[in-house]
């Protein structure tokens, strides 16, 4: 409602509440007003109207909403179904442009707002987690897979035919093996080292490696978050390497933007060597649905992202975006900082609670200091398939995300084969189970976890208590019957 | 989005692209302040993303929505649940105010201009369905019954204890009744007069009732929308009357705004005698939610519903204002139009369509012209209990709304007994049932109706014959046993 | 998705992973079972999306949302815009039939059952807020003003034209005295009397009048919520009255639902005396918009509650329910005690606050033992128009809800004078704000409110001082200009 | 609500009434059964509240929306913001596992599910817009372009680093070229051949540059879809070709889904050559928001379509599909024959509309019957800078999606130089401009469009004309001045 509108509306209702109500309007309006100006988070949330109502002004920007447009083209952004119509918020022209899915559209300037919008407070969201001196920051509309493997073909289209080897200290998680093996590059994994009960990056063994053929590298590949015991890779140590062999350094960072101490190694890692592009998921660090990635590096280094941006084919899916605007709006800075302390918190619980249930069950905690998200509880005395079937227990009994690793599993993963697949290494020396102290999980979580997993160990030990007893009643008989012979 | 924000989010998005979006922002503008300086159906439907718009921005200038708000009071429509948040649209303050419902509330502006255009919008859709000279109309959260008590509950306030009996041409609907027998009012029933097929006003003998005593009468209580065979009553001749006696006239007209004719027999009542306040049903009118009411006459004639207005005590739910608000802004002027010729497009059809099945089944259609609404047809050939089971056959397969009225019937209703219940009249010489052409209802709808209806009156018909024949062999059964005696 | 159709899936996605999102759905179903079978208010609150699916379901099972209805009634429920189907979520058959209020609808099972629903949910949160023996409770879609003019209603309908008195203990609340002037009965205000700082019920005053002519008496009407530093009525003493008399009694109790003391005060009473109907608000006691009341009763006395519900002449708006329904659920019995536990600490929180402001300004906090929810600080040193000034200067700075009492104004309201509106009181001895803690109030409130307060009294000072200090310059000046005359 | 439900709720309200909803409920499961088993459209469209019920219980079948469920993993699928929960319906964990983008979900029945069938629905909708013997389809959540891009890494990862030519008669669209080039792959255009006023493929070039090396050719991609006046490329022709060279071959069918003669051709060319892929987009045939394609082939032909599926690393964002499911069920079989219908209607409308328009303007519609999308009508009196001009008068007048094609413009797209850039050839003789008769054009975009056109084309020759009589004015003045000298 404009001026002009609240004018006419003082002739219904008194002037004086007429008022307060558009001073109401203007606060929203100076709200959005010091969005476009300063860029970067709010310092405090944005209540849902106000967001709502924001997201209304963007979309009636775009052509698709216009009463007046008249469209004759191949494709007008027409919704079909109010269903998704409303779903959608009335954005229905997606992002990018065939030449850029960074790039403006005429035909949709709301959507091209928010497209932007959502890169700024991606990029203060990063900040405000401590990644210093981010440079402007990619929202794609990919998975973390899909944008590690658009990072790589922008390498490939650089470095010509040549450089084909990908160095990359062996991380078990399949998105990242398939995202290189899609492209028909030659993985060269690079065995951690074993220090303690944590797997670290052996620095000499990548320097070996790159030292060996600089130029056919297209490119490292590290990992900053993963599932203990693998720690954070030595980002700023194979940085330095990668810096003085001119060779790119692509970071997987898929869930580390919540967690500190991988922000602080990330900014050493581009403060003190080289790092083309650091990659994270916007689920797994924003709480939104899955689909989205930021694509982000130090704000001198950011040749390679406008690479990707600029070879992008045609338009994207502007879902991703959209929830990452809400989401980062919805919460201000204010909101975004208590998300990460809490993490750090629930961490430190999950580590306190998880070492309780493992003196309970004779089993221990593996010491993983350079991990700050997951963390590692041993199964050594489930060995056998024990530890899977106790895996299976948690499933049935609704526990999702824990993982267990019982060191025997070879698997072939886009090509390549690993023996202990899982297990980041092909002697680990535990079985064990994983637990992600992540964004969003709750105290209630962690209690639900311990109480679930004792249980369901009781049982396991029952039941092979039983089995036991079973074999040795079965072993008897058996001599009995042969004594009876 | 403002000018300031708009010139911002040039410095993000080209200015040409931006511009064609702030122009739609602009229209939107545009339109709403037309609204509120028109205050009269918009020519055009309004489309739903700019109703939504519209909706949003009226919340905000609630208090209850003000981020900067301080409620200390015993009641600051907080709404707990983010689901009736939503489905409230962030209206919480309700209507009215201790003093009066039409007041306008000072925690509320945007409510208060909702309910003030909800009122304007609503006498405009009367203007346009044939109410000339209508004055201003009472959008009341009540129901047609509550609305016909409270215009009654105001007489009586008005005219002291002298005056307690309501004279009223039977319509056999029980909320009417009860509407008058719950303030303990005489209850002075007129019977019909049966000319033709359809029943009439017998105004003489309401004038003959009247002139016993006009002080000792609170107000004559007629009919405009009924179910056939009853027609509308002869509003002009008992509004003559009552103007020359000096007695109030309250017309209920619960459905009637959807016919043109009873629009021209209302307006002729108001020009030609006296009409305190016509009383309409929003959701049988403008296929809204059941729960609201308008109260409306003539411009020059507005005191009885001013006063029930302000002894209103205290608020009043906002939901029917929203609800129709929203409605008469979605259809516009043209839209509404529309609904009213489909409709009487329909109730051709549907005469039509019931004529043949009539003729298919040996049964007719009953004339009543003075029913623009309500179609009858004969179901003389199921008598006995026959109809009534026809009816419950209907039921079954989920035909709605249809009555199957068999004559036989005693009811007592709000402490009064009626003969022949449902037939509006002690010896009404048919059984039939009845259809109504009402807003909304679809030519699928009536051939649904009309198969349905031949394929169960076939069915029963075939029970009907078997019984029979099981009858006539019980008793052939019966001689011969009789003869073997 | 039923049986067969999990059948199905499992054909198309894993018979384990399937089963996994059976057993939800079980779950769901299970806990709707139990609603429907135990009637009252869940332990733990429902999750939002399975309070909307119960919703859906309930829709869907409403005539207007069968695919396979044929519709031929004047009242189909038909819903022309789908925004307003949508906030309606599917529902448009109102509650109530033509004979009863809580009847239950032939075409709308879903709707019957959940407006009964709502009213067991009601009748629980009534206990578990210390409303013993209570029986069953109305629902009604009327705000607290019309609630209590029906149960006027009934009971003149029931008593007769010889009892038009209502006996009512002053409380200076525009609502209630024209719930009772609507109905054209006649008020006998009793003054309240004055015990320290409170003004509590003179018991001594109502047995007198009452003992005067109790069969001219209508009924008596307490109140048990008020402003501060009127008190709850004397309840139970009221009540013993009453039942030694055989005079009705009505309970306006607005918004005392929320507060423990009261429920104890009424339980009292209707154990000790006679308490026909005690009538509160959905919105102020329960979060929810504006629209209905709660009629109840101890479960041997639901005679006049069953007279209102019979009475009630047609159908009525849902949305009252449905709001009551989904907010019962969506808290369960530990969120509503929740609700109830906090308010009840922000009450000793605002008292101390309170007690804080007033201290720095020399004034204090009113000694009112006898109300729970109400708080009250002096102002008199803000006398002569100082007050409402100081009041006006709030509004404008958003604060909602305070009310400044200056004892000055004499108001008409409903035909009855009051002098010292606003005071209870003709001659109440302080100058004062009220303050409330009411449900969903929030420390962020209270401490907003102290601070606008001081600031605000400051100002004033600063503004008055200013004044005084012209007002001795002009003094002066006036006396210099006389000398040199 | 299941049958333990719907047993108690027998207890609360009549037997018969819950029994009717009862049933109701029973046939939304038959339908969902029904979908589940048969896998196809749905012969009419299901009612938006039956939609919704069915994501709802879809959405409760995924664990981040189980009560029950402790997540402990790195995702869990958590959402922050109601906001964007509600807006993407509770699905959260998008599609696909990391080995596999049609892989389902452990953790995602529910999105499984709905994966599976959204890939069932497109198949069928395939199959009624003409697409015999299709086989499996993947719905990818990429548009048009990187899914192109997906099918050529995939044969590149067939083919081996010795296959690098892609074969590609011209089609002047960015996004294709670029979806070539970010491989880094040799683009080989092949001139189109002018027939009349058509540009049609050179199926001979093609068949020599093919011949040339036909183990140098990663693939031949072809364009379906495209602006006249460059026709549908000769499919079959191509298709037979690659067959008998054994060449791999791609049809980008971005938008040619819904026009029948397409389908005869890709179905033509599936039965009597080589076709590996067909790749078509959601938005520009199904009215959904852009961000999806489909990939399809002959259902013996499968096998590029499962290698990109099986090569895609990680999840990916379930936005596409649920669009995509949520508009074919809501279209059912009847809907999107409609919709093909209309917009075969609409094509022959916009031709003779527009032939009216070039007529009145002198100018012509250009004869392209192997175009049954676009079509192109001449500017030829408009020319010199004029007939730009005119697109951006258009495009000021809110027409959006016409192409004003002026031959004179050199770009470079991806590396690669085109002359005549936009006309799909080097030397196509007339300027012109393009008019698309696309799914959900209406007749109103069309006759606005027409006016729209009319009334600029009048204003450009007004000020053309005035800019001539300025021209020859000057040319007198200076011829003046000259003979002054």
């Amino acid at each position: 409602m404009d001026a002009g509108a609240l004018e006419q509306a003082e002739r219904l209702v008194s002037r004086a509440y007429v008022s307060q109500g558009a001073d109401a309007l203007a606060r929203r309006g100076a709200r959005t007003k010091a969005l476009l100006s300063e860029r970067r988070l709010p310092r405090a949330p944005w209540p849902e109207p106000a967001l709502e109502a924001l997201l209304h002004d963007l979309a009636s920007m775009d052509s698709n909403n216009f009463d007046a447009n008249c469209g004759v083209g191949e494709r007008e952004a027409r919704v079909a179904s109010s269903l998704v119509r409303r779903r959608n918020l009335g954005f229905a022209h997606g992002i990018g442009r065939s030449g850029d899915v960074a790039a403006e559209q005429p035909k949709a300037a709301g959507s091209s707002l928010l497209a932007k919008l959502a890169r700024c407070l991606a990029a203060d969201a990063l900040r405000v987690a401590g990644y210093k001196d981010v440079g402007d920051v990619l929202v794609l509309p990919l998975a973390t897979g899909m944008a590690l493997s658009q990072t790589l073909l922008a390498l490939m289209r650089a470095r010509g035919p040549g450089a084909r080897r990908v160095i990359w200290p062996r991380i078990d998680q399949k998105t990242c093996v398939k995202a290189i093996a899609m492209l028909g590059l030659e993985l060269v994994p690079v065995p951690e080292t074993l220090v303690g009960d944590e797997l670290r990056t052996d620095v000499e063994a990548v320097r070996a490696v790159l030292e060996d053929d600089p130029k056919g590298v297209l490119a490292v590949v590290t990992t900053a978050s993963c599932f203990a015991p693998r720690a954070c890779d030595s980002l700023a140590e194979v940085a330095k390497l990668c810096k003085s062999l001119d060779v790119p350094h692509i970071i997987n960072n898929a869930y580390g933007v919540q967690a500190a101490p991988i922000a602080r190694e990330v900014c050493s890692a581009w403060r003190k060597g080289r790092v083309d592009c650091v990659v994270s998921s916007t689920d797994k660090n924003f709480m939104v649905p899955v689909g989205g990635a930021l694509l982000y590096a130090h704000k001198d280094a950011g040749a390679l992202i406008e690479a990707v941006a600029k070879a992008y084919p045609g338009r994207a899916c502007a879902a991703p975006a959209i929830d990452l605007f809400a989401t980062l709006l919805g919460w201000g800075e204010s909101g975004w900082r208590r998300v990460l302390d809490d993490r750090e918190r629930i961490y430190a619980y999950a580590r306190a609670r998880l070492e309780e249930v493992a003196a309970a069950l004779g089993e221990r905690v593996l010491e993983t200091p350079g991990n700050p998200i997951s963390l590692a509880m041993t199964l050594d005395s489930f060995d056998g398939s024990g530890a899977t079937a106790l895996g299976s227990m948690l499933f049935t009994r609704l526990v999702s995300g824990t993982r267990v690793v019982d060191r025997r599993k070879t698997e072939t993963v886009g090509g390549y084969t690993f023996e202990c697949y899982g297990a980041h290494s092909d002697d680990y020396p535990h079985t064990y189970l994983t637990v992600a102290a992540a964004v969003g999980t709750s105290k209630e979580d962690i209690d639900l976890f311990c109480e679930r997993l004792l249980k369901s160990a009781k049982d396991w030990r029952k039941k092979a208590g039983r089995a036991a007893a079973r074999a040795a009643a079965d072993a008897a008989e058996a001599t009995a019957s042969l004594s009876l012979d």
